[in-house]
């Protein structure tokens, strides 16, 4: 069992009454200025915006407004961010969104105190020692960014699609409200979910085996999560489910199904590179590439995939055959997420054959000019990366 | 499902170097003259509180020290503590120990800047809007209070035992060294795990049948729990199971098993009149009322009963007699306490007949003079009360 910490700050304000909240948590917490950061139209047209800026309003706190955040966020809307905060004296970041729009107010918060390029960060050549408040209004459930430490930003100058981690950028408050995310379109709901496993299998397949605790409670949010995504497929309005989609989300990503286990992340970092080259949705591109992934490691611990088979994905345990049994978990994955309308390998992904030079450039970025390995599950080369590309063609 | 909040923003540093980062902590919260305060000897002799002091002067951070806090923790203590933090200009509460000397911790914190008497804020009379900071070194996993918003106390002056909750109590970080358990006696580690899971059955045993996820998680917890306890009774160094004990106390009471249902607490309140009356230990006491509270209640959701006997004890669902069923994993309860050396009845945990009259005066104070009804589950008055202490007989 790994030493950890968990710190997980964020006030969750949950259920139907609480975007009521939004304006007294955004003096809780200190602003007095804030920058309302969001995505499309949606938000606009659902009249969500509308009541928070009527709220802030009615409680006194002066506020502006910077639309137009995409998915996979970009870095040039970070900069216009930054430039705006300095230029108005923001001292306080609302994300009315999802975790594209999260992720874009965690990197301007960052970037407004400090005097270089906020990218620095995302590179790794330096840590942020102070930023922006950043809190949020969560309308669409997938990232977890709500709660977590993280944020990812695609610099256009190239498709690089980096993430950075920092305690400091952890949202002050998330407020959710699960009837905001009965318009979302299938697709994307079933994206969403597609990730929030993710996220909890990044850390599930480890091999420290021995934090019971922690395995019990993420075999738990998987299976609640699957049997909560065919509910609203079947019925986008669909309260009890919709609720524990969103707040699965949270508890998926923001420590809690990691505490003493090593954790992976290699099927996000391939999946980095091809929602960075064909900007797909990041949960679809994850369901593309996890089922070759898993056939290519899952010897690295049988055990722990026979477990997933068995606790997480209802197979019957073979216990003459731990293989037998390890792979039909992750065919059972396959099947789930054909079910919930999710691709399993890259032409389903991508519409096309993708071809050798592409599957060498993503593995090269991957890699970050082969001078990277990603994965602890099994370490992986960017000669593995290329593999595991082409079992996912 | 009930709206919710969920807010934990303990830092949580876990694991075998967890103390190293005490002072670090300290001042980073902001402390500057710290009370550092314990129970008994234990702390001593095992040269943790020398550690913690050492690391405290390495940093230049001055400190001074209140020991003597006893189990159902005393508000005369209390007082001492207040006027010594008010004379020495103490601004950082260190709790070293478990759960009744962090709960002495959070009382005091909220008396230094209160110019009433604390104990208002435990009759109720008013809430307190400002208090020192907390955190903990914790030594005796039981009471969760190391994340937890709630502390109680017991005015010797009648042998009164309230709690109080107040978000602002929360401690800022919890240092939990498993390895600082192994000396804990089997009976004390026996009562913390099954105050853990009755942390955790106030919140499971409830009518919000629809929050599939926070049901699943609690039995995840609950299920960890009861069985590390064989594992570290049978062989006390054991770390991995220490260490699950150690951090499921602080997500059993931490708000996460209880994120959108109601919850009960009964059984809590009716072993305070216990140990107020008979200074018994909290767990031990839990578990000699637990059994007939359970069969008082059952029939208000038979099916969460059930529930609880095949997901959590592991009884064979009689799918044609579901109150069979339920009883059956009641049973199997008390089975579990006497395998771990807990009672299932008062006179188990006293050693000897309760009389009538001790009875109602439990049920008069448990109703606060005739006055209040406690638990959701089913909603129970001083008559309820009396036949529950009746059938715990």
């Amino acid at each position: 069992m790994k030493d950890f910490k968990y710190y997980t700050p964020t006030e969750v304000v949950f259920g139907k009454q609480s975007e009521e909240k939004v304006a007294e948590l955004v003096k809780k917490y200190g602003g007095t200025k804030v920058l309302v950061h969001y995505g499309g139209q949606s938000a606009i047209k659902s009249g969500l915006l509308d009541k928070v800026c009527g709220l802030l309003s009615q409680e006194g706190v002066e506020y502006l407004m910077l639309g137009g955040v995409v998915p996979n966020p970009r870095l040039s809307k970070v900069y216009e961010g930054i430039e705006l905060c300095r230029k108005e004296g923001v001292d306080f970041i609302l994300a009315v969104g999802g975790g594209s729009v999260i992720d874009s107010a965690k990197a301007i918060a960052c970037g407004v105190p400090y005097e270089g390029d906020v990218w620095d960060f995302y590179l790794g050549k330096l840590h942020a020692e102070v930023c922006l408040p950043v809190a949020s209004v969560l309308t669409i459930p997938a990232a977890g960014s709500e709660m977590s430490e993280s944020s990812v930003i695609t610099n256009e100058d190239g498709g690089i699609k980096l993430g950075y981690s920092n305690d400091i950028t952890r949202p002050k408050f998330a407020i959710m409200n699960p009837v905001r995310t009965y318009t979302l379109p299938s697709y994307q709901t079933a994206a969403g979910v597609t990730d929030m496993i993710m996220h909890t299998m990044e850390r599930y397949f480890t091999h420290d085996d021995d934090m019971t605790l922690t395995t019990e409670v993420a075999e738990a949010v998987m299976r609640t999560l699957m049997d909560s995504i065919f509910a609203v497929l079947k019925n986008p309005e669909d309260y009890r489910h919709r609720a524990q989609i969103m707040w699965g989300g949270s508890i998926a990503h923001n420590g809690l199904t990691g505490c003493g286990v090593a954790d992976d992340w290699a099927t996000h970092q391939l999946e980095h590179e091809l929602s960075g080259m064909f900007d797909v949705t990041h949960g679809a591109g994850l369901a593309a590439v996890w089922p070759s992934w898993a056939r290519y490691v899952y010897k690295e611990n049988v055990s722990r995939f026979v477990r997933f088979a068995v606790n997480v994905m209802g197979v019957t345990n073979d216990f003459t055959d731990p293989e037998g049994t390890a792979l039909k978990g992750i065919e059972a994955m396959e099947r789930f997420y054909h079910a919930i309308g999710m691709p399993i390998n890259i032409h389903e992904l991508i519409g096309r054959d993708i071809t050798d030079d592409e599957i060498k450039e993503m593995a090269r970025k991957c890699s970050r000019d082969y001078k990277t390995t990603q994965g602890c599950f099994k370490v992986l080369n960017h000669i593995d990366m290329e593999t595991i590309y082409q079992m996912a063609k």
